[in-house]
Protein backbone atom coordinates (compact mmCIF):
# COMPACT_ATOMS: atom_id res chain seq x y z
CA UNK A 1 0.00 0.00 0.00
CA UNK A 2 0.92 3.84 -0.66
CA UNK A 3 0.24 6.32 2.04
CA UNK A 4 0.68 9.98 1.90
CA UNK A 5 1.49 11.28 5.64
CA UNK A 6 0.44 15.02 6.25
CA UNK A 7 1.41 16.57 9.05
CA UNK A 8 -0.85 19.82 8.92
CA UNK A 9 -0.19 23.24 9.23
CA UNK A 10 -0.67 26.56 7.56
CA UNK A 11 3.20 27.92 7.76
CA UNK A 12 4.93 24.41 7.13
CA UNK A 13 2.59 21.43 6.05
CA UNK A 14 4.78 18.07 5.78
CA UNK A 15 3.81 15.73 3.47
CA UNK A 16 5.22 12.19 3.10
CA UNK A 17 4.60 9.08 0.45
CA UNK A 18 5.47 5.49 1.90
CA UNK A 19 4.79 2.44 0.25
CA UNK A 20 4.88 -1.37 1.77
CA UNK A 21 3.38 -3.45 4.07
CA UNK A 22 3.29 -4.17 7.54
CA UNK A 23 5.87 -6.83 7.88
CA UNK A 24 8.09 -5.74 5.25
CA UNK A 25 10.72 -3.46 4.86
CA UNK A 26 9.21 0.16 3.61
CA UNK A 27 10.26 2.48 1.00
CA UNK A 28 10.26 6.54 1.05
CA UNK A 29 8.87 7.43 -2.32
CA UNK A 30 8.89 11.33 -1.76
CA UNK A 31 9.43 14.04 1.00
CA UNK A 32 8.81 17.68 1.34
CA UNK A 33 7.09 20.65 2.86
CA UNK A 34 3.99 22.68 1.73
CA UNK A 35 4.50 25.88 3.39
CA UNK A 36 2.46 29.72 2.51
CA UNK A 37 3.77 32.77 3.85
CA UNK A 38 3.06 33.66 7.27
CA UNK A 39 2.11 37.59 6.32
CA UNK A 40 -0.26 36.23 3.23
CA UNK A 41 -4.35 36.31 3.78
CA UNK A 42 -6.09 33.70 5.24
CA UNK A 43 -7.88 32.40 2.34
CA UNK A 44 -4.91 32.35 0.20
CA UNK A 45 -2.98 30.42 2.39
CA UNK A 46 -5.51 27.77 2.28
CA UNK A 47 -5.75 27.86 -1.39
CA UNK A 48 -1.76 27.31 -1.63
CA UNK A 49 -2.04 24.78 1.04
CA UNK A 50 -4.91 22.83 -1.44
CA UNK A 51 -2.51 23.36 -4.76
CA UNK A 52 0.78 21.72 -3.00
CA UNK A 53 -1.75 18.22 -1.42
CA UNK A 54 -3.07 18.68 -5.05
CA UNK A 55 0.54 18.21 -6.33
CA UNK A 56 0.91 15.44 -4.27
CA UNK A 57 -1.72 13.57 -4.67
CA UNK A 58 -1.17 14.07 -8.47
CA UNK A 59 2.21 12.98 -8.72
CA UNK A 60 2.31 10.00 -6.15
CA UNK A 61 -1.30 8.38 -6.35
CA UNK A 62 -1.27 7.21 -2.71
CA UNK A 63 -4.31 4.47 -2.10
CA UNK A 64 -4.23 5.94 1.66
CA UNK A 65 -4.09 9.60 3.15
CA UNK A 66 -3.07 9.69 6.89
CA UNK A 67 -3.44 12.93 8.49
CA UNK A 68 -2.53 14.08 11.85
CA UNK A 69 -5.59 13.80 14.63
CA UNK A 70 -5.46 18.10 15.99
CA UNK A 71 -6.42 18.37 19.46
CA UNK A 72 -6.93 21.68 21.01
CA UNK A 73 -3.60 23.04 22.58
CA UNK A 74 -2.16 25.32 24.63
CA UNK A 75 -1.94 28.20 21.26
CA UNK A 76 -5.20 29.25 20.30
CA UNK A 77 -3.98 30.37 17.19
CA UNK A 78 -1.36 27.50 16.55
CA UNK A 79 -4.18 24.97 17.01
CA UNK A 80 -6.75 27.11 14.27
CA UNK A 81 -4.28 27.27 11.36
CA UNK A 82 -3.82 23.10 12.03
CA UNK A 83 -6.82 22.38 12.11
CA UNK A 84 -7.82 24.20 9.07
CA UNK A 85 -4.91 23.29 7.15
CA UNK A 86 -5.82 19.38 7.93
CA UNK A 87 -9.12 20.30 7.12
CA UNK A 88 -7.72 21.51 3.12
CA UNK A 89 -5.95 18.18 3.33
CA UNK A 90 -8.70 16.27 4.08
CA UNK A 91 -10.95 17.66 1.61
CA UNK A 92 -8.48 17.11 -1.25
CA UNK A 93 -8.18 13.21 -0.59
CA UNK A 94 -12.00 12.78 0.18
CA UNK A 95 -12.85 14.52 -3.10
CA UNK A 96 -10.84 11.77 -5.15
CA UNK A 97 -12.69 9.22 -2.89
CA UNK A 98 -9.11 8.43 -1.35
CA UNK A 99 -9.67 6.84 2.43
CA UNK A 100 -8.56 8.98 5.33
CA UNK A 101 -7.19 8.15 8.51
CA UNK A 102 -6.54 10.25 11.54
CA UNK A 103 -3.78 9.40 14.01
CA UNK A 104 -3.07 11.03 17.30
CA UNK A 105 0.45 12.34 17.67
CA UNK A 106 0.88 9.75 21.02
CA UNK A 107 0.06 6.74 18.36
CA UNK A 108 2.47 7.61 16.01
CA UNK A 109 4.95 7.92 18.27
CA UNK A 110 4.38 4.79 19.81
CA UNK A 111 4.16 3.07 16.45
CA UNK A 112 7.52 4.17 15.23
CA UNK A 113 9.97 4.39 18.38
CA UNK A 114 7.56 1.92 21.08
CA UNK A 115 6.66 5.24 23.28
CA UNK A 116 3.99 7.82 22.89
CA UNK A 117 6.23 10.48 24.58
CA UNK A 118 9.15 10.10 22.02
CA UNK A 119 11.36 13.33 21.20
CA UNK A 120 11.40 14.75 17.80
CA UNK A 121 15.18 13.68 17.71
CA UNK A 122 14.39 10.11 18.52
CA UNK A 123 11.44 10.18 15.45
CA UNK A 124 13.25 11.35 13.44
CA UNK A 125 15.94 8.68 13.92
CA UNK A 126 13.64 6.47 13.81
CA UNK A 127 11.78 7.46 10.56
CA UNK A 128 15.76 7.42 9.47
CA UNK A 129 16.18 3.77 10.33
CA UNK A 130 12.91 2.69 9.10
CA UNK A 131 13.44 3.35 5.57
CA UNK A 132 17.05 3.58 5.47
CA UNK A 133 17.69 6.71 4.84
CA UNK A 134 21.26 8.24 4.94
CA UNK A 135 20.02 11.24 7.11
CA UNK A 136 17.00 12.17 8.97
CA UNK A 137 14.56 14.25 6.57
CA UNK A 138 14.65 18.18 7.46
CA UNK A 139 12.22 19.77 8.69
CA UNK A 140 10.72 17.96 11.19
CA UNK A 141 7.22 18.34 9.78
CA UNK A 142 8.67 16.16 7.04
CA UNK A 143 9.94 13.60 9.35
CA UNK A 144 6.63 13.47 10.96
CA UNK A 145 4.53 13.12 7.96
CA UNK A 146 6.62 9.93 6.64
CA UNK A 147 6.10 8.48 10.57
CA UNK A 148 2.48 9.69 10.02
CA UNK A 149 2.37 6.85 6.73
CA UNK A 150 4.42 4.37 8.34
CA UNK A 151 2.48 4.65 11.71
CA UNK A 152 -0.87 4.26 9.44
CA UNK A 153 0.62 1.10 7.43
CA UNK A 154 1.48 -0.97 10.05
CA UNK A 155 -2.12 0.28 12.44
CA UNK A 156 -3.96 0.10 8.84
CA UNK A 157 -4.80 -3.98 9.60
CA UNK A 158 -6.05 -3.41 12.76
CA UNK A 159 -8.06 0.22 12.23
CA UNK A 160 -9.98 -2.28 9.44
CA UNK A 161 -10.84 -4.84 11.68
CA UNK A 162 -12.35 -2.45 14.00
CA UNK A 163 -14.28 -0.63 11.42
CA UNK A 164 -15.83 -3.11 10.07
CA UNK A 165 -16.89 -4.78 13.30
CA UNK A 166 -17.71 -1.37 14.33
CA UNK A 167 -20.14 -1.65 10.69
CA UNK A 168 -21.44 -5.00 11.55
CA UNK A 169 -22.73 -4.01 14.61
CA UNK A 170 -24.71 -0.99 13.47
CA UNK A 171 -26.16 -2.80 10.93
CA UNK A 172 -27.15 -5.38 13.26
CA UNK A 173 -28.59 -3.75 16.54
CA UNK A 174 -29.09 -0.27 13.70
CA UNK A 175 -27.76 1.63 16.73
CA UNK A 176 -27.12 5.41 16.42
CA UNK A 177 -23.68 5.52 17.79
CA UNK A 178 -21.26 8.47 16.77
CA UNK A 179 -18.01 8.97 14.81
CA UNK A 180 -15.82 11.26 14.79
CA UNK B 1 -22.63 45.33 -2.46
CA UNK B 2 -23.49 41.87 -2.43
CA UNK B 3 -22.29 39.56 0.72
CA UNK B 4 -22.82 35.78 1.58
CA UNK B 5 -22.90 35.16 5.14
CA UNK B 6 -21.60 32.44 7.10
CA UNK B 7 -22.34 30.36 9.74
CA UNK B 8 -19.39 27.78 9.93
CA UNK B 9 -20.35 24.00 11.39
CA UNK B 10 -20.08 20.83 10.24
CA UNK B 11 -23.89 19.53 11.50
CA UNK B 12 -25.01 22.96 10.06
CA UNK B 13 -23.49 25.82 8.16
CA UNK B 14 -25.70 28.89 7.56
CA UNK B 15 -25.49 30.68 4.48
CA UNK B 16 -27.22 34.07 4.19
CA UNK B 17 -27.09 36.35 1.06
CA UNK B 18 -27.90 40.09 1.72
CA UNK B 19 -27.03 42.80 -0.55
CA UNK B 20 -27.01 47.34 0.27
CA UNK B 21 -24.99 49.68 1.37
CA UNK B 22 -23.99 51.13 4.65
CA UNK B 23 -26.71 53.50 5.94
CA UNK B 24 -29.35 52.06 3.19
CA UNK B 25 -32.19 49.54 4.51
CA UNK B 26 -30.50 46.17 2.83
CA UNK B 27 -32.24 43.29 0.68
CA UNK B 28 -31.98 39.43 1.81
CA UNK B 29 -31.42 37.44 -1.52
CA UNK B 30 -31.43 33.99 0.02
CA UNK B 31 -31.11 31.88 3.64
CA UNK B 32 -30.66 28.65 4.26
CA UNK B 33 -28.18 25.58 5.57
CA UNK B 34 -25.61 23.02 4.20
CA UNK B 35 -26.32 20.15 6.10
CA UNK B 36 -24.00 16.90 6.16
CA UNK B 37 -24.77 13.79 8.20
CA UNK B 38 -23.08 13.59 11.80
CA UNK B 39 -22.77 9.37 11.12
CA UNK B 40 -20.30 10.27 7.75
CA UNK B 41 -16.76 10.34 7.56
CA UNK B 42 -14.85 13.62 8.23
CA UNK B 43 -13.71 13.76 4.96
CA UNK B 44 -16.95 13.23 3.40
CA UNK B 45 -18.32 15.96 5.64
CA UNK B 46 -16.10 18.31 4.62
CA UNK B 47 -16.49 17.89 0.57
CA UNK B 48 -20.09 17.97 1.19
CA UNK B 49 -19.59 21.27 3.15
CA UNK B 50 -17.36 22.01 0.03
CA UNK B 51 -20.13 21.26 -2.48
CA UNK B 52 -22.90 23.48 -0.34
CA UNK B 53 -21.05 26.30 -0.66
CA UNK B 54 -20.06 26.44 -3.96
CA UNK B 55 -23.57 25.90 -4.88
CA UNK B 56 -24.63 29.62 -3.17
CA UNK B 57 -21.72 30.55 -5.12
CA UNK B 58 -22.94 29.87 -8.71
CA UNK B 59 -26.05 30.92 -7.68
CA UNK B 60 -25.40 34.47 -5.84
CA UNK B 61 -22.57 35.66 -6.90
CA UNK B 62 -21.78 37.48 -4.08
CA UNK B 63 -18.50 40.23 -4.08
CA UNK B 64 -17.86 39.56 -0.27
CA UNK B 65 -17.74 36.44 1.50
CA UNK B 66 -18.02 37.18 5.77
CA UNK B 67 -17.11 33.90 7.91
CA UNK B 68 -17.38 33.99 11.85
CA UNK B 69 -14.41 34.06 13.16
CA UNK B 70 -13.57 30.62 15.21
CA UNK B 71 -12.37 30.98 18.83
CA UNK B 72 -11.08 27.69 21.02
CA UNK B 73 -14.23 27.37 22.79
CA UNK B 74 -15.48 24.77 25.52
CA UNK B 75 -16.42 21.91 23.53
CA UNK B 76 -12.51 21.11 21.63
CA UNK B 77 -14.79 18.58 19.19
CA UNK B 78 -17.35 21.11 18.19
CA UNK B 79 -14.48 24.02 17.83
CA UNK B 80 -12.85 21.82 15.44
CA UNK B 81 -15.59 21.14 13.26
CA UNK B 82 -16.13 24.64 13.06
CA UNK B 83 -12.46 25.57 12.17
CA UNK B 84 -12.67 22.94 9.58
CA UNK B 85 -15.94 24.07 8.07
CA UNK B 86 -14.67 27.26 8.00
CA UNK B 87 -11.79 26.75 6.41
CA UNK B 88 -13.85 24.83 3.69
CA UNK B 89 -16.37 27.83 3.50
CA UNK B 90 -12.66 30.70 3.26
CA UNK B 91 -11.27 28.16 0.48
CA UNK B 92 -13.84 27.89 -2.19
CA UNK B 93 -14.34 31.96 -1.50
CA UNK B 94 -10.22 32.67 -2.35
CA UNK B 95 -10.45 30.34 -4.80
CA UNK B 96 -12.58 32.43 -7.14
CA UNK B 97 -10.69 35.82 -5.98
CA UNK B 98 -13.10 36.73 -3.64
CA UNK B 99 -12.36 38.68 -0.21
CA UNK B 100 -13.03 36.74 2.68
CA UNK B 101 -13.56 38.63 5.76
CA UNK B 102 -13.87 37.17 9.66
CA UNK B 103 -15.91 38.68 12.28
CA UNK B 104 -16.02 37.82 15.60
CA UNK B 105 -19.57 36.76 17.10
CA UNK B 106 -19.83 39.59 19.89
CA UNK B 107 -18.63 42.28 16.70
CA UNK B 108 -21.81 40.36 14.93
CA UNK B 109 -24.26 40.86 18.36
CA UNK B 110 -22.85 44.39 18.29
CA UNK B 111 -23.13 45.24 14.58
CA UNK B 112 -26.98 44.45 14.80
CA UNK B 113 -28.06 44.55 18.23
CA UNK B 114 -26.15 47.35 19.41
CA UNK B 115 -24.77 44.67 22.32
CA UNK B 116 -21.66 42.41 21.84
CA UNK B 117 -23.47 40.25 24.48
CA UNK B 118 -27.00 39.87 22.92
CA UNK B 119 -28.46 36.22 22.55
CA UNK B 120 -29.79 34.22 20.03
CA UNK B 121 -33.73 35.43 20.34
CA UNK B 122 -32.42 39.18 20.04
CA UNK B 123 -30.02 38.46 17.15
CA UNK B 124 -32.99 36.55 15.19
CA UNK B 125 -35.44 39.88 15.79
CA UNK B 126 -32.61 42.31 15.00
CA UNK B 127 -32.51 40.35 11.65
CA UNK B 128 -35.71 40.58 10.69
CA UNK B 129 -36.48 43.93 11.18
CA UNK B 130 -33.29 45.34 9.67
CA UNK B 131 -34.04 42.59 6.21
CA UNK B 132 -38.03 43.12 6.88
CA UNK B 133 -38.61 39.66 6.74
CA UNK B 134 -42.01 38.27 7.88
CA UNK B 135 -40.81 36.00 10.33
CA UNK B 136 -37.08 35.41 11.88
CA UNK B 137 -35.15 33.18 9.43
CA UNK B 138 -34.53 29.45 11.18
CA UNK B 139 -32.53 28.11 12.33
CA UNK B 140 -30.47 29.93 14.68
CA UNK B 141 -27.55 29.20 12.14
CA UNK B 142 -29.31 30.71 9.35
CA UNK B 143 -30.13 34.09 10.95
CA UNK B 144 -26.43 34.32 12.42
CA UNK B 145 -25.61 34.05 8.41
CA UNK B 146 -27.45 37.28 7.59
CA UNK B 147 -26.43 38.91 10.57
CA UNK B 148 -22.82 38.02 9.52
CA UNK B 149 -23.77 39.67 5.85
CA UNK B 150 -25.22 42.74 7.62
CA UNK B 151 -22.27 43.13 9.95
CA UNK B 152 -19.59 42.52 7.51
CA UNK B 153 -22.15 45.29 5.39
CA UNK B 154 -21.84 47.94 8.09
CA UNK B 155 -18.45 47.65 9.08
CA UNK B 156 -16.85 47.59 5.68
CA UNK B 157 -16.13 50.95 4.95
CA UNK B 158 -14.19 51.10 8.48
CA UNK B 159 -12.01 47.91 8.16
CA UNK B 160 -11.30 48.81 4.55
CA UNK B 161 -9.67 52.40 6.08
CA UNK B 162 -7.76 50.08 8.45
CA UNK B 163 -6.41 48.03 5.86
CA UNK B 164 -5.45 50.64 3.38
CA UNK B 165 -3.59 52.23 6.32
CA UNK B 166 -1.81 49.37 7.47
CA UNK B 167 -0.60 48.73 4.07
CA UNK B 168 0.65 52.27 3.47
CA UNK B 169 2.54 52.00 7.16
CA UNK B 170 4.30 48.93 5.11
CA UNK B 171 4.96 50.70 2.05
CA UNK B 172 6.47 53.65 4.34
CA UNK B 173 8.53 51.57 7.04
CA UNK B 174 8.71 48.33 5.42
CA UNK B 175 7.81 47.15 8.88
CA UNK B 176 7.53 43.22 9.90
CA UNK B 177 4.16 43.55 10.86
CA UNK B 178 1.70 40.07 11.74
CA UNK B 179 -1.35 39.87 10.18
CA UNK B 180 -4.28 37.15 11.10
Amino acid sequence: MRVLGVDPGLTRCGVGVVEGVAGRPLTMRGVGVVRTPPDAELGARLVAVEQGIERWLDEYRPEFVAVERVFSQHNVRTVMGTAQASAVAMLCAARRGIPVALHTPSEVKAAVTGSGRADKAQVGAMVTRLLRLDAPPKPADAADALALAICHIWRAPAQNRLQQAVAAHRTTYASKGRTA
